[in-house]
């Protein structure tokens, strides 16, 4: 059996359910651009190094934080990697979470710093404020607040929000608020709302706007920290010139494709929800989700995520994920779909995941 | 006066001798296949993490380098970033010249490092194997070999090379091969040649490809080290799939732009040469140059290189260099000028730098 991402990436009939990519349309404008870009032949420079002026305001404007500065990234992954070195020096730790995005949890790793790594499956699926307080140490440097939290799609209520930040003001902490999701969230709130000082927010193109293979995103904070952070960013070059023209077309439209893109998302839960329902002992234990992926809880179901995994993708080209990827302690007790994708490409989800369910049990 | 970035690329009409890019036209089969992917929306997805085979198998091709491995990333800057994070760990030093590409002792520095920044301006304009022996100290884990060397476009005749390597054998550290300008180099020697078990070749396809805005690189090395760095990479969801591609395309077609580009630039060296005789006390310490760039002393004429750099851009739009960005210690000495970009661009600097030189001298 072939690797999954070889597997899937030389065919072009998967239903991409395992990356969380967003694969719904955004606006012509984006293609539009590329092809301009692509034609003047601009690339042959370098991008100006802080990136393009109108991409920054745009973030800015996205997030409504005009008042902070930001750097421009290959994608919101390198902004983490640089981060985690800036923010956590050896032997730092820093508050997390299982499960999480654990790609975070790497990047504080390699310098030295540890993760919390605190269990959240179960009861809310997400933090607990006293959790976090008895977690807390001389050598806590930051929150991670991954809000929505992939794999979960968990969202925190506003006051929730508050405590958390109160609680960083308290401990002196940064937060890191990686938002890639928010866009999908209904009543997301930024802790710059209530922390602006020690706030760090993660911010990607590649999920709101279906530009995941660019690599775009941001590190944005207060002015003083994006100045202080520059010399350790490795971008030093900017990042490619494409991928920047057509984070602007996106973002220049959002206003256009968001609603419908998130119509379709809450439509493809719906049918995803249904499909659970129709397997005994499987469930859904965040639902609806606030992040474009779930959780499907299959422990009872006695049956393997990466057996689930594989029947899906080899027999039927619907590329789903085994928990184990974004859970060291609970992977073995869900999958993660994710649904911003066609939905017809959901219907097959539909369609197969009960069979392959009841032909694994048997 | 606004900042000479901001102002060269908000024009169309700069002659770019400022930033070693490479202007000139590579095969047209690199903008039909970005068209090509740009149509197919194919960018919603990640890349494959590892980066597209072809390029791969292409870049250790061009290399000559089969049974290396290699990281995709992107440009070469990032993957100095990382490596040297990963090679240099806090109190440890490294070999490196001034001049040098400074960006490279930042990142090294960043970790806790120290660069040995050995002075070469003068004499052979590169590393002696006495001085590099003389730095050597028991906190040494790396010499970091440019070659060419931006930016005074010297290179080590196969003899030093290895040297070099023996030295390095003698002493257990890691060389850090930047070929960066290789191609531009006629008699290029990779130190794998004579120490294939610790060399890390940093290769750049925006220098020789005149892919610059698109970011593409690569670090490779030996398997082990390549399967060892790989959990240090900031990559790790892979790097702009559109840049792949157009790498792809420029190194499938190499053999037949290639030629033509090299020809172009001793041409243009050529011209630069003969502006530079008309200006008394100005002199080439390096000519001809082994990259696409070189160095003009200026030291004797008694005209300050940033006024230099001033008054060709702002009053002709010719973008060339103060020294200070390459040189901590002989920046006042020299500009950098790049020439690999259209004739009729050096042109204009043939024309005016005499003119430029003489006004300022008044």
């Amino acid at each position: 059996m072939t690797n999954p991402f070889e597997y899937a990436h030389a065919r072009d009939d998967i239903a991409w359910m395992a990356q969380n990519t967003n694969h719904l349309p955004t606006h012509p404008l984006v293609k539009e651009r590329l092809r301009e870009i692509v034609d003047s032949g601009e690339y042959s420079k370098y991008p100006i190094a802080a990136g393009l002026d109108e991409l920054k305001r745009l973030i800015l404007d996205d997030l409504k934080l005009p008042e902070y500065d930001l750097h421009i990234t290959n994608g919101g992954t390198e902004g983490l990697y640089c981060l985690m070195r800036y923010l956590l020096p050896e032997g730092s730790q820093m508050i997390t979470s299982d499960p999480s995005y654990f790609i975070i949890h790497k990047f504080a790793k390699i310098g030295g710093a540890k993760t919390t790594d605190i269990p959240i499956y179960g009861n809310n699926f997400r933090y607990s404020i006293d959790e976090i307080k008895k977690a807390i140490t001389p050598e806590t440097k930051a929150i991670l607040l991954i809000d929505p939290l992939n794999p979960l799609g968990t969202t925190y209520p506003e006051k929730e929000i508050k405590e958390i930040c109160d609680l960083a003001r308290e401990n002196d902490l940064w937060i890191v608020n990686d938002v890639t999701y928010r866009d999908f969230a209904p009543n997301h709130v930024l802790t710059t709302k209530y922390y602006p000082e020690k706030t760090i927010v993660v911010y990607s193109v590649s999920k709101n706007c279906g530009l995941a293979g660019l690599r775009v995103g941001a590190l944005v904070g207060p002015k003083d920290f994006i100045k202080d952070i520059k010399g350790h960013m490795s971008a030093d070059l900017g990042i490619n010139i494409l991928g920047q023209h057509a984070a602007v077309a996106a973002l220049e439209t959002k206003n256009e494709w968001l609603p419908g893109m998130i119509k379709t998302c809450n439509l493809n839960q719906e049918m995803i929800r249904d499909a659970v329902e129709m397997v005994p002992e499987a469930y859904l234990p965040v639902y609806p989700s606030a992040a474009t992926m779930m959780v499907i809880d299959i422990e009872k179901t006695g049956i393997n995520g990466n057996d689930i995994q594989n029947e899906l993708l080899y027999q039927h080209q619907i590329f789903v994920r085994a928990g184990d990827y974004v859970s060291a302690t609970f992977g073995e007790k869900f999958i993660r779909v994710s649904f911003s994708i066609p939905t017809s490409d959901v219907e097959r989800f539909y369609e197969q995941f009960p069979k392959v369910m009841e032909k694994l049990k048997r």
